[in-house]
């Protein structure tokens, strides 16, 4: 069972790596917050001064966000169907991400964050095991849980959580893209009801990224999966599918394949993972704008792309303008915190995306689309207009 | 919803109280423990470089215990339903409880505990919920659930889990109580094999330390509940309180209020917060050991029981002798954790005692039959103890 026992040291896969060696212990801790030396501490953090505590908040259970952790802490679920470009690895294999995730939620905006990896795939049960945990957390980030599902499980957790859910695969990407989509629109003098845009990828981001653009005021999006482009034709549509073609190619009528659908357009989002040919590229219309956002490979690299664009973003931090989504969740869960936010509405996340999108400001240049994650103004500027949105949009509890 | 709004402050419980004071904004918070200030750093401990362990554990799951914080962290578990001595609170109200538990883990042993707070009193529901955590912890401390369902709700999640599963109001008590029990045996020079012992309260604690008690070799022990000594004849049995009545009055034929069983008796052990009157006290046989355990209010006051009695214990901090569980679960799981213990056995628990019972050595006396919480020879005296013993039982993975 332990591997320091079962295989030498030398052959295990630490061995010189510092990503391994990094990874020893795992990555995280907890930490007490209150002095706990001797026995008149513990008698106020612990029994018999924390009965109080505990008898205030039955009677009022709103003191809970006064005196417990839980109004800061989100719980980092997932069932290690879709793990970053891995797949359906379990929930095991999925828990170094997850603490990645938790530690960035804690480095970037001081959220304390739980990883929670599910012994189970099924939605129902993750519904109703995410809901028996709620009373324990501020929020849940839903993460590398598989399309379709991931939708389903993200619905039905929304209307049973008086707290945030946010399925990060889907809106913390958007949230990104459309930041950066929104500086290329500024840089390369487009406008959002005539430019016409590709989406390559109908997962969880795929899906969300369309709708966010959707909800921005892009009125020409095709989506295109393995089989195309999406629209009401195809049999092989599940739910989700079917009711993205409804608001996207089905009212366009631009129907076809992916090459088909790119010759003239504005805009590729890659979100597949797939390639897409030189040629292809090659037809896009003046002035193109090409997000190849599959990691490591994008779906078109940078190198060539750029032959064709003047404005190319990617998902690696090897290359300019990097979709990265640490630059969203941290503050969105901050802000939605700091107002104790019921949910996190679509307004919450357009105001981060234009939060990010402003905070490139004068700098604004063909490889500056989108802020550095390392920008230490990026968490504050997102959690400030989120928390705003969540007022405007009724959903903020102070 | 949130109080500091729908109260001013002033007529908050805050106000002007140390506890609450201590409690603003919870008890405890996570940390990184790897350094994350630059893209390298993220580029290690987020994606890319996270892939590569993701991979490697699910090719050998047992890499999980070298890579991820899992094998050092235990869930808290409650459902709120026997929260101190305050009850059914809720899983709201239990939460500072909790907070308080996951901090003493660490400051005593180590240990990065979680408080779960479930949404639910449903014990399959408990049991599956548990079950589907599994995965994010090295084992779960079961806290603050109510008798019976405690005992069924631990019995089938042990079964379930390859991971020790210990519900600490159990186990947690029966250790420290049988440590401070076989110190007192020896200052009063009584013998296990002849005393008489009296146990009264059979919910969660009175039914561990009677099967500790047992299982240390104590062979004549009456356990009374608010009917009186548990025995086959009483129709009002749940089960679990029935299988006790076989190994204890059964067995010795000694049936009748507590009253009655207390006279003569050497040893009364109160875990139930009722009050014994003082001519049942004075009724018990010479030298008598008296451990009255209820918090704030022991059944028998230190005050009444040292007329009669040269060895008494308490619950509380504020008298010599008290029993404590912090004494116990933080080097418990410690223990276990260092060898990877798939189970806690009744060896562990053992051991664990004797341990504890030991570290007073030569400065055994009436009011010292057990160590301070804050003495920093626990911990390490208990985790050596019952890794020795997960080993002697067969239950260490390393």
């Amino acid at each position: 069972m332990v591997a320091s026992e079962a295989l030498p040291d030398l052959e295990t896969p630490a061995a010189g790596d510092p990503v391994f060696a990094l990874h020893e212990g795992g990555k995280m801790a907890i930490a007490a917050t209150v002095p706990l030396h001797g026995a008149d501490e513990l008698s106020l953090a612990y029994t018999p001064g924390v009965a109080k505590v505990c008898e205030a908040i039955a009677a009022d259970p709103g003191l809970s966000d006064e005196y417990t952790w839980v109004p800061n802490t989100v719980a980092v679920v997932t069932d290690g169907t879709a793990v970053l470009g891995l797949g359906d690895i379990g929930p095991r294999a999925a828990m170094p991400v997850m603490e990645g995730k938790a530690i960035l939620f804690k480095q970037f905006s001081g959220v304390d964050a739980i990883p929670i990896c599910l012994d189970t795939t099924d939605a129902d049960e993750i519904v109703e095991t995410v809901a028996r945990l709620a009373p324990s957390f501020g929020g849940i980030n839903l993460e590398d849980i598989s399309a379709p599902r991931c939708f389903d499980i993200e619905d039905r957790l929304k209307q049973r959580l008086d707290i945030p859910v946010f399925h990060d695969d889907q809106h913390g990407t958007a949230v990104v893209v459309l930041a950066a989509l929104e500086n290329a629109i500024r840089l390369t003098g487009k406008y959002h009801d005539t430019i016409r845009v590709v989406v390559s990828g109908a997962g969880a981001a795929g899906v969300a990224v369309t709708r966010i653009l959707l909800a921005a005021g892009i009125q020409d999006i095709a989506v295109v999966d393995r089989a195309g482009v999406l629209h009401r034709d195809r049999e092989d549509l599940n739910p989700v599918k079917r009711a993205l073609a409804a608001d996207t190619a089905d009212t366009t009528g631009r129907w076809g394949s992916l090459d088909a659908v790119l010759d003239g357009a504005d805009v590729f989002i890659g979100l597949s993972g797939g390639t897409v040919p030189e040629h292809a590229v090659a037809s896009m219309g003046p002035d193109p704008i090409i997000f190849g956002l599959a990691n490591p490979t994008p779906e078109v690299h940078p190198d060539v792309a750029r032959k064709y664009s003047r404005v190319v973003a990617t998902g690696r931090s090897d290359f300019p303008n990097q979709i990265n989504n640490v630059l969203a969740f941290p503050g969105i869960f901050r802000g939605a915190f700091d107002v104790r936010a019921s949910a996190i509405t679509e307004g919450m996340k357009l105001a981060a995306a234009n939060a990010l999108a402003d905070l490139v400001g004068e700098d604004l240049r063909e490889d500056l689309i989108i802020p550095s994650p390392f920008d230490p103004r990026v968490g504050p500027a997102v959690a400030g207009a989120v928390a705003e949105a969540a007022r405007r949009d009724g959903v903020a509890r102070r």
